[in-house]
Parts: structure tokens; sequence; C-alpha cells
């Protein structure tokens, strides 16, 4: 049975509890036909969001799969990013640093840039990817309301902002597009802590929107441990998997980042339905809070206080 | 002359300027006869208000004092805390490791065995101990709700929340429960600043509220230094101790809490009457501002920028 | 042609682009007439805001230009601070340590000398230096309401406060005075990044008014290195400089500062006139983001994530 959607905020779109992740695509070594059929599996499986952005350089690879199916656009909620103009990248023009930009005339550039090579004319929602310490909230908002009054963009979010950088824009954007953001997009997993102390969750709540996470394992860390805080992490999962007879770590990992109250909506980054099928079974592991706490001290190497 | 009390919000109930801590009241070795001397003792000298947790284990032992005078009760104000389940604890069964649990089941769990254990049927004050990760705000707030109602528990307040921790409860509680929040209970001390920097003390000014104070004497090393630094606190209060005539430098740390303007309520941890009006002595002295930041300047090392 | 006045907040009033700093003024040894003739030159630049504060000791010096052209006062708009009370300074006494105080009575002391140093009866902004722990927030802004509507002070801002001290006192200005806090003037430069991520930038636009920035040039470190990251700084605004066919890099600093979105207000610390010019040129330089990243990187040693 597939998993339902739900809406990512109050005034938001609906979208798929776990997201698919095509960050490395272009390393997936998939034919058209192939990538195809890996979208289509996952949409069977209700997994009908999918998470692009344009310095992944992914987009006109998924297109390529999604021009042999006419009928799959509309199926899916597409996510992509705007606003990273690395060193020495494409068409934006050889850079001596990355950095950002989130002016209106990159936004306009960008966002036709993924238009064209995803083969559609519109996208779900379109997120800033970095904040840009240099972002004019005016310009940038008063671009976001042109590009949803064409129809080209239906719903704004960010990524990787912390709380001061997301209140700035979300004032000013909601004057423009009553939906305000929709998302921060940020990393969280169980090597990864932050989030959990500097307010970006706390804030999506007050908000009323839901942050995606990426990087819930770790970068692979947690499932082949590098270190002895890997290790040790890997261990308190093990113990977890083992308590509830599930075989694969990623099943518990999944089920402790979505067990936020934020309610998150976890990216993948697999390649093999597989993977994503176990990924998926976290959503019928309800961890209790001590298992929840355990997993937390492993990480920290030391107990709550 | 007793001092009097003084409300803890601006739609909070009225509490003693200090508050009695019962945290290491099984340490005491008191016979229940003569810790209700001293509950009676504090309460002449205007002390009212007792602070108590689940965690403690000091309720049961309190309760014993009380039910010798029934008539006490009512002249009290009874804060007490729930929400962490600590490894191996007690009724709430054993754990693997100590962890927090705000839920509404664990909410009316500890809060019957607080009532138990006090010989009571309504709490004044009822703190969520520690800020638990997976604190569901909704389940959380139509639960305090509820208990009001039913008039078991009059107040709610937090205890160790950051801001955005208490931000997001408080939002929801005011929803159900108009009053909010009626305190954070944080750490504060010549020893432990922090709450100077990270905008805890002022969202209580912003939120009407008052912070409640642990830990003002840093768990006793002002009073015997135990490191270079402890000792360089020492002296400064000791100088400034005799600049008032005043014998004890536990009477200038409490001076010195008590002069933040967010107007904080100190928790004692004695059992001893003579220490007790040591502290209240504190309600009689007003440093100089030059003599608070000596003490503050011999606690970081710095003079102010 | 001299730079314009800009409005500085919301309901503030105009200021100059730049801002003429005299911190050192009692360093610079001119006579009043060299004094005057430099404010005068400044002036004509468009430069007609200036800085001072009473630990500065520079109000009686630049007071003694002042009075050598009554014309003068009406065209400047002066901006000086009070709440600091250093170790043993003048006739607020000998202390032990410095601090601070932001008390009615320090404020009005402060003042008092402030318009008898600068021999005028009216401040344009007064700032609260450094924030004091112990800021009585009703007191303070009860005290500035008064001086407001008794025309010894039209604005009020605060100086190195952080988000919380600087909300605390804004909310309760506010029901004093409507115009609330018209700046928080704050160090920031290509040496010291802090503002970007403590969110302070983005409460100065949330507030609709502008921060002053001191000490743009590092205290000199930008323009003589004295470390490798130093050096590493100095060597991309020496690049960005040639892009620019500039030849002082001071020139490209102010233009790095001035690229912020919150329109900040930098202070300029020099008593050279050319110096002064060679800032203003900045007004002319517009960075691509791509040579503002470049600095970025430069400071911190590392690219974007």
């Amino acid at each position: 049975m597939p998993t339902s959607l739900t809406p990512i905020a109050a005034q938001g779109p609906k979208v798929s509890r776990f997201i698919a992740g095509y960050w490395r695509v272009n390393q997936w070594n998939k034919t058209p036909q192939e990538l195809l059929r890996f979208a289509s599996e996952c949409l069977e499986l209700g997994i009908s969001t999918v998470d692009h952005a344009m310095v992944y350089r992914s987009e006109a690879t998924f297109g390529k799969a999604l021009a042999l199916d006419p009928g799959l656009r509309s199926q899916l909620q597409i996510v992509t990013k705007f606003g990273i103009k690395p060193m020495g990248f494409g068409e934006l023009g050889a850079q001596a640093v990355n950095h950002y930009d989130s002016s209106g005339a990159a936004l306009i550039q960008s966002l036709d840039a993924s238009l064209q090579g995803l083969g559609t004319d519109y996208i779900d929602i379109l997120l800033v990817h970095r904040p840009d310490y240099l972002m004019d909230v005016r310009e940038l908002a008063a671009t976001m309301a042109t590009l949803r009054a064409e129809g080209k963009v239906r719903y704004f979010g960010v990524s990787n902002f912390n709380t001061h950088q997301f209140e700035v824009l979300q004032r000013e954007l909601r004057q423009n597009v009553p939906a305000g953001l929709v998302t921060n997009q940020i990393e969280f997993s169980p090597l990864h802590l932050t989030p959990l102390e500097d307010g970006t969750l706390e804030q999506c709540q007050l908000n009323d929107c839901r942050p995606m996470l990426w990087s819930c394992l770790g970068g692979g860390n947690l499932l082949a441990p590098a270190s002895e805080r890997h290790q040790r992490i890997h261990n308190a999962l093990r113990v977890v998997a083992d308590e509830h007879a599930v075989a694969a770590l990623e099943t518990i990992v999944y089920a402790w980042v979505r067990a936020l109250p934020c309610a998150p909506l976890p990216l993948l980054g697999t390649s093999n339905i597989e993977r994503v099928k176990t990924a998926l079974a976290a959503e019928k592991i309800q961890l209790t809070r001590e298992q929840w706490y355990r997993i937390w001290e492993a990480s920290t190497g030391h107990p709550v206080p």
C-alpha cells in the first residue's frame, strides 16, 4: 500500500512523506528508460515528490526520463533549488569562487534552465538553495510573486537558512505570496544534531510548515562507521533494530528522524528500489522515547542532563 | 518581618521572593516532625513557595511532614516537575538511559504520583523539567488544559528550556490556558553566566513572567573554592560583603542574582534555617552597578568590552 | 557632488550615508580651527552626521570647534552615547572596574555632560553604548521619553546589543517613543563577520532601521596586515581593487560592507580629508556577488558550503 500525500505547510501543497533525492543521479549510470522505471516504482510506493537543484545537474538527466512518459509529470511534485553559482560552472560562467546569488535575475535564469532541463512548464516548490548574505528580500519576494502569477512556480521555500535568515524573507514573502515559505530543507541525522538546539525545527512549527531533511544517513557513515563515534551510533541503531525485529539500520534511522514533533520529510538518496522500501518501512516503526534517546546518547557521548 | 508575596507572571499566581528547594531533602536526615518545623519556620520568614520534582523523590518525604499539619498546605505554593525518566527509576520502570518524556500520559502518571506523595489534591505550578526533543506541544498543551480544568494543576511553567523551546510551547499553551507559561526555571550563578547572553532572561521579560534560578551558589563552589576561578569570585564576593558589612558571602550572591532586571526568584537548597535567614538578608542589600560588575569581571576573568 | 541624506529608520531622522567618527579626536592634534575646517570639509562632501560618545572624551574637543561657527550645529546630526563608566574616569568618579550603567540617572548625568561639552542643547541620536546586564527597560524608556519631550534628545538607538537585548528595550521604548530604536551600532568588517550569522543585521531589517558599522577597516589590520589571515584578505581586496581600477583598498572595504542588504551606515575614523574622499568613492563601486564572496572566502579561509 503506497504512502499517502500530506500537506507540507498550512497553506502549502501536498507532498509525499518521503522525498526521492536525485542529487547524485548522474552517478547512477541509468539509461532514461531505467530512470523512468525507478521513478515509476517510487511512485507506486507513494513517493511522488522528487528533489533536484540546478547545481546538481540532475534536471536534464531526469527530464530525459520524464520525456518518455508524458503522463508522469502531473503525478509528481518537483522540488528544485536555485542560488548557488559554483566555481567555473556551466552556462552561469566561470567564477573564481563558489558563491551565492539570490537576485531576481539569478532566480529567473536558473529557473528557466531548470524548466528546460526537466521539460516541464512549472516547478511545484522552488527553494533558495543557500542563505545569500546579500539577499535583497524585496527584490526576491517580488520576483517570486511574479513567477507564481506566471504559473512557473507554485510554492517557495528555503534550504540551510538559520532562523534569522528565514524570518526576514518570510516577513517579506508573506506580503507578496500569502502562503509564505513552505519549508526549510536542512541537514539532520544522528550524526548532525545541531537543529535540535538552534531553533530551526521550532521555527518550522511556529510557521506551520515542515522541514525537509537531507543526509539523514550521515553520508553513509552510519552504515559503514569510520570513527569511534560512528561505531557507537551504529551499535545503538543495531540494538534498536533488533528490538523491532528489523534487519536494516536505515529503517531505524528514518524512524528516528521522523519522530521529531515538527513532522519532517526525509530525503532519500538511493537509486536502489529495495533500499527505498527499506526506508519506507520506517513508517511502521514507532520508537519509544527511551529508544530515541539511546541513539541521541550514542551520538553525543553523554546522557541527557 | 516576613517577606511578602509577589506575582510570578502577569497572569500568574503569587509566590514568595525566595523559594525553598527540597531537592536533597532525603539527605537531610530529618524526621517528619523536624521537616515540618523547618517548613513552618520558612513560612514564618515568608518563604511559602516550595520546589520539588518527581525525580527528586522529595514529594513523599515532604508529604509526611505536611500530613502532620493539615492546615499548612493551603499556606504553601507547591512547585513540582515532571518529564524526566531516569535510568532504572522506580515505578516508571527500568530504563537503559536517562531520558525525557513530555507526553500527556507521562504528565498524568507523574502528576498522580506527585499528588499522592505530597498528600494534596492540587499543584500550584507544574513545570516541564527538561526540554524533550520529542515534545508534542499540541498533546501537552491539551493535557495541561484538562488538568487545569480538573483543578489538579493551577499554573504551568518550564525548566531549562532555551528560547525556541519556550516559544513553541508558549504559543500552543496560550491557546489552551490563557495565563501561558508562568516561569522558566534555569541555572544562574556567578559561576554560570550563560543566561546573560542566550536570551532566556529577556524572553521572560517579553513574556511578562519571571525566571526561577537554581544553583545560585554554584553547587557550593563559591563558598569553598575549588579552582583559581572560584577563588577569584570568592575574593570579589568577600570584598563586596565587607563593603556592606555583611558576614556571609551567600547574602551577596543572592543580592547579585536578584539584581537582574527580570526580577528572578532564587531557589534555596539548604535545610538550615540560619542559612535561610542569611539568604533572605539579600533583600536588604542593593549592590551598586560597580560592585555587580566587579563580581562579573571576577567570573569572566576580563573587564567588560 | 556631496552625498545626499538618507533615512536611518522608517520613523527615524535623515543622516549622511557615511558617518564621521570622532573617537580618537584627542589624538589628532588639531586646533579648534583645524578641527572646524575638517568638519566643514566633511560637510561639503555630504558627511553631516558625526559620532561621539561620552567615554571618548571627544565632545568637549569637538565643541570648541563648533563654537567657532555657530551656524554649523544645525547642519549636523550629532550621535553620541552614554552608559559606560570606565575605571577611574573623570567626573563620574573613580571606579575599581569598567562597567555599564544604563540607569535613568546615569543617562541624565551623561547627557548633560555631552550637551555641555558639545555646546549644544540637543542630541540628534543618543545611543546606549553597551548592553548593561542590569538594564531596567521601564526606567530607561521612561527617561528617554522625558528627554525627548524636553527636546534634549530627538531619537534613540543602541550599540553592541545582541538581538535579545535589542528586542526587550525596543518593545518598551515603542510604548513611550513610537519611533523606537533607530539603529544598532555594531562592529563589522572583513575581519569581523559575526553579524552575518547572529541575527543582528536581520533584526535591523525586521525593525525597519539601519545599523551603523564601526571598525570597518579592522583597526587598520586590513591595510597593514599583521597575520596570514590579514594578508589573505589584503590580497583579495587588492585583486578586487585592481578589477575596479581603484587605488585604495579602503574604497573596496567600504563598498564591501555597504553591499549588505540592511543598507548599513559605515563610520569613518580618519582625520585626513583625502582618506575621507577615498572612503566616499565606495559609493560609486558596485561589487559583483562573486567579488564580495571572494573577500568573504579570504576571511573565513574556506569556500561557502
